[in-house]
């Protein structure tokens, strides 16, 4: 089970140029092959199925504290995507002026007619993200070699579309997973080390490149963020710092897990596009709302 | 952000005959199109999504809340499937013997082949569960109207892998979720009634059999399972009960909003599969951990 | 069986200016999940796989006569594509000149290498239609509220086709498939309503936006055209009438069953585009035609 | 548009023994990519899709006709499963007899799952038809020769799953099959000889083996069904003629095209599956019908 | 077993203007329903499936042969989109300029964020290409016939793709595939011939226009490369030519059989693309490679 | 280029017991995620996407080289499943007598009706291999690192499909590629190691079960065909040696380029089934052959 909270890892800027071409190429970070639900459902299958845990808890809570951060990456990206695209059609509820008239020459259509201006499961081009992207073998030495190679892949894909996307909001968003996808590249070579004495850690960065050439993570660097693994529980997985310890093999400090999540900041508040009914319900009456509230006790 | 708890909602029996194709039947229920990763994935993006919400916040508040609570269902239905299969092959390390000599007739041969006698993202054809099963309009009243018929094609699934699937393992989590899938039916069938004065709850149940005639449901009724919708939240959410409330449409007793979530009951650890190296690692030395874990002061 | 006829429902305008951008969008409304491939599917299959249709005739027939109408919207979607299409490469034998070289910057290929620039059964993203958007669970409950939402899906589609495509070939579409889509809406309502005595009708509209928002309707709905379902049947599906009749939930006037079909117009001619080879056959000589015509005594 | 008639081309027998694994093989003539849905939809969009018409009408009334008969195809397999699945489960309300048990081991989940013992536009192994399986280049050369092909490889399919299942209900649906679609092949062989002076008919038959090795063909090639091309239309496509005419290449006989369509028989009533809630609807009275019918002057 | 050579077949020229969308459409005739994936495929698994090769062995052989040469017309394809992506994007290694900017706009992302922009097996609407795509009934009659279709319609996909795109790399390439193509289609026009007696080569061209409008096709005719089948072997499949004889159906002049493959040129170097970290590697040292070089006896 | 051989890599033994669903799980080694077709085409399209090759000729010429091998896989692999499904239905020419009747019950009907009891580049629950199981991102270490995972993944699917396959053909086949895979995971750990100084190949095996367990396996070790490198070209690849060398991590024997290919085995003939009409062709005249052989001058 989980708790939710309406919280982001991190505050999004504003974007300064809405673009639904720039949040068509950020899709592949969401919904792609190494996108944030592959990552997600990748660790969180693999903990469900994790077979012997009790003989090899350590591996099982690192495992499971990365299944625990990455809803918040699929849900930092589906935001950023949602604010690339918020303003990118004419607003108005007047159909005849045809509000929706640009999109017929954009990448992605299904941000105009399937959504709301808003992000789906897919990737930059419009495919579907689907489970065939989960490998979960049960062998605890496989799954940690496939899980390292995902990272590398994935970082990959967010150097890729850090170099189409200029805007700030994507930016910000992408810095902030690369500093984040290096600690679970950095997890997943340490737990392959602890089991094979082979130096796994020393084959980063894959690719060449360092994240400091990304101006944006640099911040998050020097908090410290890119040498924290976070439980992301409230009193589960404590045992992830039997494995995730020692020095940070780019910067030797050293390794650290936190338990529970980072404190992050609220959600926010996207606005309507009345041009696609979205929220629509044009009559609620928010005066009914405070009144039933009133009566049940609830704040509003 | 989520924070994850090693723990499933009820407590699952072991099952009484292991049986693979029991197994790759359940799958219906997990990765199928009505399948607790479509519901999960569906009210998750229509939360990230939801324009408006300041406007609208109780009917977020709704969406999310049982967003929160699917989770805990891919979980429940993943374990049933895990625990089904477990047993299913002869153990055994030597591969000359043909451990898994049965499992060529066995319909579903990913449990066998890709995973570790375990669950994937797929259903009960071993087709992979896709994003293109998510709704998320943006629409209110259509995302709600979807939500209502996607809950009661849910049912209609569950009922008929109920009739398919006899072991008891099986049987106790397709009659909790009934239950919980029948509280989600009620919540978004109120939201609809609270949009439109239509009474909408009064449709239920759909399909027309009563939870009643599974009996696996009754102790949770008797509990009053089926009235109590959870926030699966430590603090948000809480204005859904602006909405979920009055009296249910099947009992009349009266629908009541949880803060947080059920206690539920530690994940059951799972026996290992030698014949498919799942886990494998044999050489681990549980010692090792114990002191690196007194260093670094965590109780294994 | 069916009887073909060589008619469209409406009189489909020639385009303003013929667009393989917007070509690409109206597929949508073809092959898109809510498309009508799918409620022509669904109808379909339902009235093939409907159990105790005996007892349950009046709501056969209902969903026979939809399913029946159905096949003329693929076939006015088809024509507004093709038309959208005709005359959008430079026309010409010489492929040295490069006569479709605008089409690589087209939103859909297909259009230009896999048809004869001409429509096929995929969406607006140039997926493929597919079985899988057939929802056919013979519970007839759940049926119903399915063909509902459905059709209320589908109305939401269309609403955002309007706004992205301005040309009055595409407009016109879909301002008859707005009303006719308004029929089957309030038909499968007034289904459920039979079926349980819940006001589903008073549900309308879904989205909220009326359809009168949408000029090319009115004329359309002044002729009684909202409230008329063809049996769509040269004697059959004539009970129909037993479930849609009573005021229509918009502007009460009488719901009435029409038996057979709307008189229509005849499909137009396509033009050719011979730097596609469609039609090709330059050699055919029609001379040749009328003498065998003649000897069999057909017209010509 | 169509019009819809309440019958099939033949009478189907009852099946000596229901057979639920009998239907999922069945299932390819269906929705496989040889199958009636692929035959129904490639002649649908090439009629659509025709430039030229004018100029090229017999072919075009060849193609139209041909696609006009599909429909009744998809018809007659979809009611061959039906009836196989009728009677493939224990009757009966109470779930907690596991009145589905046996169907965990059955090919086909989704018939017992998704839909109520019934059939889907999927193929033998499950997978659903695709809009990809329809190939409309507008050069009619190429969309003749493609057909020709489509057909022999259909010829190929429903020869395989005659041998394959030895039930009367399937067979007779086969050997009907074998006898229409022979006459497509022979329709789109003169075409091709029409346009290019090529022999094409003398090609048949592909595969090798001749009709008359599936006795459940000769009483349909005694009454001539093998030589008669219907328009199915009320009035249209009656150019057909101009090409498919001249002796059959097998046995010589004259061909012919028939307007309009054959008899056929009613469909026939699927008896309930009370266990998969097909049809559910317990509480209707039907005696409620009555009255309403009477009040508008329907027969029921 | 084969023998991979360094080769192609033809010079590419470089492109006069490489152009990011003219790849993309060229990936039609690579991973296309019609593209050289496809017929590479189809013939390679009929090679290995052929039952019976002992009675039909000339048959094999031409399969067989033609097999072995489209393993070279994928990669012919596939040099064409990696020269025609070579410098598509803004050079350098430095993320924070955008170098990868205009690809947002570009139809196929994939070229930027899943490869280095270079090929992958998909279709011009980045759709993979899929195993569905490959026919092999195993009788010989039918595959023939198969593959003569499947020439053709592969030959339509050419040609429209040629008028597509101007740039002279993929004009050369398509040019010589014309050529080539239209030796298969005439040997699977022979091989039907022999087994039917029906004179299938005079359907060619199918579609109706000639080569010869095609301007690059005529240096190759005219060195006779359409008239010469290649085994593709050092030493096997050398009966093809048992049915590959007799004269040219467009000129009369005589087929042939090769023994062996084209000489062809040796692969080009593609340069690098550093703002895609392709190839990355950046401190690989060649000397330490001559060093071994010289060790092992190798030349550098 | 290649030049195709009408040769295995090895002598496969007949099987003792012929069986479709022993076939069936077969086929993840060819069409899985993880099988041949996969690892074919991942090396085939890097060797065409490769940058910069002439500054990193020994990788190229490594990935190469085995590019050229997998081709002998998927053929090895494909000839398995033909002989393990020869004689599995009961022979004849007679439809009547139903003799596919048992296939309706195997587990993958595409086996009997899509293909003449043969391969089809599918994995074991009938899904097509797809080209999104490419991997290609132009970035050396990414594509080195996946080489490796993509080998130890495959490495997981061997061992599994021989421990529920015990047929001696099935497990010939597997004991030579579980052997051959050992090489190309050690290729490409050398050529990590060679850009990183990490010393990746101390990681196998992955899984952790030794090549040993695997009694098939042991005669090609003892012949030392674990530490040869074949480079499958008449003249390229030969700089591979660069980095294919040293002491073999297992057993400490050298790594050893080879060049060329092995000698292998001429490909079995499969016997014809007359049943499914594979090969058909009942009429052809081999004497004709000889005569035309004989004008041609080759040898029959």
């Amino acid at each position: 089970m989980v708790l939710k909270m309406d919280r982001l890892p991190i505050e999004l800027p504003k974007p300064k140029n809405p673009s639904a071409n720039d949040a068509a190429a950020v899709q592949e970070l969401l919904g792609g092959k190494f996108g944030e639900m592959s990552t997600l459902m990748n660790y969180t299958y693999q903990s469900f199925n994790f077979r012997g845990r009790n003989r090899l808890r350590p591996y099982y809570d690192v495992i499971s504290s990365i299944a625990g951060e990455e809803y918040g990456h699929i849900e930092v990206v589906s935001y950023s995507i949602n604010l690339l695209l918020t303003g990118t059609a004419k607003r108005g509820m007047d159909p005849q002026l045809g509000p929706l008239k640009d999109s017929t020459n954009y990448r992605n259509t299904r941000h105009f007619i399937a959504s709301g201006q808003s992000s789906l499961p897919m990737d930059s081009m419009g495919d579907w993200w689907t489970g065939q992207n989960v490998f979960s073998s049960g062998n605890l030495k496989l799954d940690l070699l496939h899980n390292f190679f995902l990272e590398c892949g994935a970082r990959g894909n967010k150097m890729r579309v850090y170099e189409m996307v200029t805007d700030p909001t994507a930016r910000e968003m992408v810095g902030y997973l690369l500093v984040r996808g290096g600690v679970h590249i950095v997890a997943y070579a340490r737990a392959l080390e602890h089991l094979t004495g082979v130096q796994v850690t020393k084959l980063v960065p894959v690719p060449d490149l360092d994240n400091r050439a990304f101006p944006e993570t640099r911040k998050y660097e020097d908090q410290g963020v890119h040498r924290r693994l976070y439980t992301f529980s409230p009193s589960d997985y404590q045992q992830a710092g039997i494995i995730f310890n020692g020095p940070h093999p780019e910067d030797g400090q050293p390794l650290e897990v936190v338990f529970g999540a980072p404190e992050g900041v609220p959600a926010p508040d996207l606005e309507e596009e009345p041009q696609v009914n979205a929220a629509g319900a044009f009559d609620v009456d928010p005066e009914m709302f405070k009144d039933i509230a009133k009566k049940i006790g609830v704040e509003v």
